[in-house]
């Protein structure tokens, strides 16, 4: 979730790194007491996310610029609609453009990709999930975007759930600790509240990893056939999650194997920014 | 330029983003003495950037872990190539590797997108150039990954060149100002050392905007032909930067227009993460 | 988990508090060059923690102060006995110990606290956990030294774990909302590690909250027959947890009631400090 | 004094360490447009403190939740009594709820117990004072809850008064210096509004104290009888402060034998929290 | 350009430094409810600067203070005029007096003194501008009240723009490079955006200069024969900057050689503060 | 006194103002490899000040670079001495110099001035006091260059000693309060270590300053008359402090009439920088 101050802390950041000392075009160019209205336009088709973001670009350059969404986080648009307007110095509202832009376009990407995975499974009722492939200082956001897509967060990060991954279990297997036992002291050490995923990559791992506790096993690289195997293994003691492997063309053909989640790096690591554009009304 | 308080500041608020009271699944799963080997590998071909960052990574998470780099910023590498390795606490290296990744496949995948761009006008002597729509909070980052791959930078930020784009032009206009004097009033309050570009998207805006005392003169979606005729009116009174409609198909034929600098924002709005693994050497 | 991040910044923003420009009495009444040795003597009985920030203090402030630690954190001790010696300028060491104290004395006095009541529950198994009532800006550190205690930890804040508790449930009631229903809307918004506290005061509350998906039963202010009877009914379904009431007098009854976590907000927020002293060896 | 800037920032913290990205609970379970009332209600009798954190704990999360103090800081209330009321979101208040509480117990709690040493004492005309044995971040929030309670501040940290202690002391006769001599030499250094408080622990110490150019005499641990000696010696050329053996069965006796303060660490290092609670209101 | 971020933090900044845990003075001998009017005197003549930064230490003090400015930022004024007007709490006003003043004094003093060069040079359109030898922390101030002393800003910061002085042109005779070639090859390494400013001590170099690249030559320490010399060979080709020996006796002179641009340390390094006080009206 | 937290924030800061992202001079034009070793020349001579912060700016920049003092703060030096000299990377040496500078001339102004002022009241047994009257974030800065010059610091801020001046005095003028009462009041409301200064302008005021707790008296203004009157009637009761009207023709007489401390703002907001320069040894 993206707080108050999270949203604020990270969009007066961006603002001083486009503009450390002002904006020497503007203030150069325009005379201060010039007004404007800008339309913040589709240029392709999407899902939209970032109205907050987008607003606070220009209300925390200048505090009298007014903002108005004619779109929701979440919502559908096309080609040619007019997503957002607006008001007040030019100056301002030409300083703030360009990262009001650079946050919704990169947002408004990873929406429109995850409704896209999320409308593949459309009556499954699985979920697509996000994962920590995130570009590093905007999590949240990133986050908010998948959400906006329809899809599902994954664990926020290192400190709040355990996942215990290939390299985890090549060390354990190193220090000859065998996992089932090692997952279970891990466990008595850990808050009650932990939720545990294990990722296997064979089907007869599952067994084990039942037992030390996993919460979620996660199936890495399956074939469809192995992860139908899996999911009737795990029969429901444990979430179902799938990876690896996973875009538009197989997501469906995955789905349909019985797994509850299925988290995709792709959503927020290779999403490529919608194109909008930021245009001043003439006339 | 990643000046070090830069990178060290920027890595530091990722490694607390993705673990901001440590790694639960490292410290409850593994003993605190295992060591281990972990190499960087490549899982399809690019041009390689971030490795101070990467570095940083591991040292900023835990002093005593050793990075070996085997390639340097720049350096073009195929599938299968181990990168770099690193060495020391398992449990330091595994919390470090997300971030690690996350910074490295960012910036070798644009290393690698501008890298296409630059073979592309391979011979013109035309500089490919990056733009202002970079990822909030890593700019310097994205415009380093992109001289990794043999592109140029363009100004770093508001503060430090002008660029008067169709916004300001639109907002002079309604202001009822003509381009070229309000120019010349821009400069007289400018520090001398500022650089001016002036985009315009007609060929006979061309005059006016060098006799306002523009020093590079962006044309914005210009045909070829159109090009070619800007390139022949400036005569070399000012840098001719082309925009718009670049991508690898359109760029050679632009560069042999005559422009010197084709500016192309998709380097880092849209370059896709390359795909890196770090993997435990199991011994 | 306190990281060195969080170690240092705490530190850090301590050592400033104490001696925002520096320390008058040390740098005017003694030699820079006199060195001292000083020992952390314990003037009490008690359970240690705090090692690790003990030295920081002291590093932080001058690294050239060596530090010597003789007890581990979680380590008992008795009154008189030296838990840990620093040696180095007279100056920097006097500048650091209040610092240095304020936090071990603090933490060692929750570890006490702690240990006592993992004492009394001594053989049943149960965990006694901690809970969100915290010193502001020192829950990290109040965590580990439950943790030296031997006792667990619970959810760290809001952000990682949901816990719906009797304010929670009169809004809902406001709203005209069923609490079963509502829990299940939430799990369908919440990431699928989310671990799902709900608080009841009634045992006929169980049924509808297990129903609801969650993971661990809170019994709030229960009486010893209605934690057995809870008990049984929750028959292994979620974590049985008990709050409310729970004292030294007190908490063996209730670990003996099959439960299987018991919070103690007193852990933190009524800890004494422990009588700890730092004393320059004369001799 | 806490200043609003120190008021802002602690807060801010204190919210930010319990909801680093947001309140999983409110949000997934509550309607966003709930809105509730709740009273702050005091479940054992005291006196009051921190009505200025209070209120920020709930206007720093949400500006439109509105907050009624019932009482002042440093008033006296009962169990049972309300002392503070909230309005607004729903989601807001309980976010919000567990960093108040922490804050206002906290501080009750330091002003409660300041102010039963403050009545011991009862027209002795004697300061109880505190120390800097706070807690490492909240030094002005207890130095406030100090004053509410009837309560003298000491000096605020190292750099603000000179206090020779016996860890000084200790170290100027390892290096061979006499105190008198010292004393002189670092009031030359000092800036002329320096105050400089010495500890004794013996009355034959004094007069060298005094010489030396004390504006305050700590006597620390002397027995009563060495406590009236002391007072005579010093003949009000200097502050009387005793510390040392301080409860509250001592400190009436302590207070007749003339001194003019007393200092008492246990003031902020051992008060527990008070019991209050935040309840909504059903309605 | 001071951007309502730098304003804000610097001024904050400075508030805090000058009163860390607030102001005991007026807390502690004025009545909370006390009102007072103040009025900011000039006590002998000159040019204003620093009107935003005045307000804002008001302000950010105490909202409720209200600042009404008589003079704009460059407006010259007489001993005894009145500059502005403070009305609100006593306290308030007195607690920010110091920091509004410090700010003031100094910008004003730096504006009075370049307004003094820009008037020497006065019908000769030659720019009077600033350097780096500004106040470390306090550079847009200083660079603000250049302006508004009619002065004109040189390159804001080693980042954007190139500027070749001795010390490099001293490492590269020692590399044994070419100052040409090194020139020439640092511009294809740079943004085409960046402007280069190389600095000779002879007119024999001039040449080389301008080959390699040059946007302006800073003619270092040359006399006024050797300047009318340089502007000579320059033609024009780049712009002409004095620098070295400038003082407001030489200053016309320099000017009247034809050079564009004078550059002048002192108008930052050397300034005195103006000599501005704010009075408590007495009714 | 300049803490090393102080010392490394502020100059890191002032590194950052001054190469915000990088020295494009330095990195662009002299190879990576090149070394330089470079001495810090006094132009004219002076009192030095700021050793370490000279120091720091080489060392925050680059920890290979090797920084030599030849002089300690407080030390005076001819035209013509070196003062330290700087070996190691080229780029890291030009990249610092500036700030280094900037650092240094405005210490060693200070600290020249002030010994100016402290040399002439050789033999008085007087201080010469700094005030308030600092550049805005750089007090502990000045405050040491005043004590480099052999001068004293006064009170550090408003948080650390009192000060009750005309202002003060006016808005309790308007409240109809009594000074002394008013002082008598805030003695109980105020730490019992707080020196309290009181600013009078007429000798008939001094006799109800003494009464209300002055630990000093500020006599503002004064002719050498009346400042031997007040000494006269202040009889060793408070210290006397002169301040207005001193320069240095006049401080020798002011320090004659028996005061024991000038306090001097031009000390600190008026000083110009000395004349101090980094030059590369050309070997």
């Amino acid at each position: 979730m993206i707080t108050l101050a999270t949203l604020h802390r990270t969009v007066r950041a961006a603002l001083e790194e486009d503009a450390p000392w002002g904006d020497l075009t503007s203030t150069s160019l325009l005379p201060a007491e010039a007004r404007a209205t800008a339309d913040l336009g589709a240029r392709e088709p999407g899902v939209f996310s970032g109205g907050d973001v987008f607003a606070a670009a220009f209300t925390l350059t200048d505090p009298t610029v007014e903002v108005d969404l004619h779109v929701a986080d979440g919502d559908r648009f096309e080609a040619g609609d007019v997503l957002a307007s607006v008001q007040g110095s030019a100056r301002s509202i030409l300083t703030a453009e360009r990262v009001a832009l650079n946050f919704t376009q990169r947002m408004s990407g990873i929406a429109t990709l995850t409704a896209a995975y999320v409308d593949a499974v459309d009556g499954t009722g699985v979920r697509i999930a996000d994962t920590r492939k995130t570009t590093p200082g905007l999590r949240e956001f990133e986050r908010h975007a998948v959400v906006s897509g329809g899809g599902s967060n994954h664990r926020r990060s290192l400190s709040d759930a355990v996942m215990a991954k290939d390299n985890h279990l090549a060390v354990l297997r190193q220090q000859g600790q065998d996992l089932g036992s090692a997952l279970r002291d891990a466990l008595s050490r850990l808050p009650h509240t932990t939720h545990v995923v294990v990722e296997v990559d064979r089907v007869d791992q599952i067994t084990a990893v039942l037992t030390g506790g996993a919460d979620t096993v996660l199936l890495d690289n399956f074939s469809l056939e192995d992860l139908r195997a899996a999911v009737d293994q795990i029969a429901g003691r444990a979430t179902a999650e799938a990876s690896g492997g996973v875009n538009l063309d197989t997501v469906r053909a995955i789905a349909e194997t019985g797994v509850q989640v299925i988290s995709v790096g792709a959503l927020t690591h290779s999403a490529r920014a919608l194109d909008l554009g930021l245009d001043v009304r003439v006339g």
